[in-house]
């Protein structure tokens, strides 16, 4: 199995505010990738390769042209404003009934560009997440040609970014882009299912009118988990779009038995759609020893989970989302992949 | 002149970011208003007296009752959940093609019910932010009978909150409840006057669709400057209130030269509109030595600016709202009462 990385990544570090009133690094930090990379090494697990460079018209399939130029430009923008930080933050957001106005402001813009204010822009970050996005584009290049699997060990994650905003610790959505990237390379149909324990309300929002990609989510129940505003089971596609939605929220306490259950009849609504190919947004997060979760899904049940997927006999992209145990994360993933190798 | 002003104010001390990654108290303090209070007394300036407590009926007249109980539990809510820090923030935010979803997590429900992370709400805000309710709502009292001027010193501000949303330092939108009250106290028509530095959106957003209360706002041009989503010329009023908000957006630069004239014009179109009473919503961001602004306002300025506006011989309550230089902010309000007494 090729599994498609970037030191890249480590370029982008933000941080964030876990820890009450003081500043702290992201959950969303170098550490996460960097140790999947390193486990799989001393493992010797798979085969790891550099991704390719894709133009921007990759990216604008989905992404505006505005929204690009924003992430590109971001950083410069502010720290010519004279802004204080280390970090580019929004504070104001356009909220109801206010104009989607083209302020000439960074501070406004990162509001214009952003659905939350957990998704800070430090000085390496474009080339983070362009590099991010190259990752997932090369792993659907290896899914287009022979591969059955492929791994695109993508940093920062992608699946809560939409055409024009961030969010979530998401920029580009590298899991929607490699899906597009299928589709354009001549698949007719792509499924994307969504595995990480919040809601992957990007990559709905991007194919939400759209009957050419199915996508599916399994996740923590947004009446009481981020992202809240989108996730819910009603949320089923419009237009010709309509039934290429599935949204499966769970409840807290969600360990394997029932996940499985689900999953399982997740992957019936899959196979009806008949994909050519899946791209599967694999977020780690679910485990029981995330930091963030309410979740209970344990080590071994990652093995399964990776098994179930891929007896679809699919050939599978699969695109690392969330996932902030640090320690865990290696391990969880190479069991993920094993199992789905095994399948 | 009666001065209306509580100390409960005090109970509302957030933290921010105003020092780059460290947090710190807001420019949003209590010693703004401690301060006015203190020089008053001192100066032996008016006649300085506590609020009445009105019913929730008044605040419901313009904000929605989810969004009030929001208000209410929102510090129960926060330390029930067992979230770390000692500020209720919001995370996420209703995005573009997002649901306005009743969610039931706390941090979710802070981001329904904001358009900005400025806004922290702490053990003692709700009292801090009904007392400032109830201080513009007696200044309206006051306005209803006999004075012709009266001043609501209120803390926390009101005019960047709409109906069910919080932002920019405010929560409920004082000057409109007390436009609101006039008006059902039985006057045909009220002006809204806001001189703060900022545009005053949800004042705007209140009364857009209503010809009954006519809001005007100077403040600096929202292209460059909070809150960046609305504050345009365009923005004329819809439907039968068409032609009753207008907005005089101003460059980076104004001193009281430009401002006093785009002030004279703003005036007449008061006039033209013939209210029965004028509500002036007070911020003295617009003073050059405010750490916020890019206006030129001098303390005298402020004498001139209260003078031009008591001239229209209306009955006046002036409602304060921003203005951040703690060591002015006493001495900036009193020349501008002064002004207004003196016309």
């Amino acid at each position: 199995m090729k599994i498609v990385y970037s030191d890249d990544h480590n370029l982008h570090d933000g941080l964030l505010f876990p820890d009450g009133d003081t500043w702290g690094p992201s959950a969303e930090c170098p550490a996460r990738a960097n140790n999947i990379a390193a486990l799989f090494r001393e493992e010797g697990f798979g085969d790891i390769i550099e991704p390719d460079i894709f133009p921007d018209g990759r990216i604008t399939r989905l992404h505006t042209p505005d929204y690009l130029e924003f992430l590109k430009t971001a950083w410069t923008d502010w720290e010519r404003s004279g802004a204080n930080g280390s970090n580019a933050r929004p504070e104001a957001f356009v909220g109801a009934g206010m104009r989607y106005a083209e302020t000439e402001n960074i501070v406004g813009k990162l509001g214009r560009y952003s659905f939350d204010a957990t998704s800070p822009i430090v000085k390496g970050s474009w080339q983070a997440i362009r590099s991010s996005a190259n990752v997932a584009l090369t792993g659907a290049e290896l899914v287009k040609g022979d591969a059955r699997i492929a791994f695109s060990a993508c940093r920062p994650p992608g699946h809560h970014a939409a055409s024009n905003y961030c969010g979530g610790y998401c920029y580009l959505n590298n899991n929607a882009l490699a899906a597009q990237s299928i589709i354009d390379g001549g698949a007719r149909r792509v499924a994307v299912l969504d595995v990480d324990y919040h809601h992957g309300n990007g990559t709905q929002t991007l194919f939400y009118h759209r009957n050419d990609v199915m996508t599916l989510s399994l996740h923590a129940d947004p009446l009481v988990e981020y992202p809240f505003f989108l996730g819910y089971a009603d949320e089923r596609g419009e237009g010709v779009g309509h039934g290429f939605n599935l949204n499966y929220p769970l409840p807290f306490g969600t360990g394997w038995d029932t996940y499985g259950d689900v999953l399982a009849d997740a992957l019936r609504q899959l196979q009806g759609f008949a994909p050519d190919a899946l791209v599967l947004a694999l977020g780690l997060d679910t485990f029981a020893g995330d930091p963030t979760t309410f979740f209970e899904i344990e080590t071994q049940d990652f093995n399964k989970m990776g098994r179930v997927i891929g007896e679809l006999g699919l050939p599978t992209l699969v695109v690392l989302e969330g996932g902030y145990s640090v320690d865990w994360i290696g391990q969880n993933t190479l069991e993920f992949l094993r199992g789905l190798e095994a399948a």
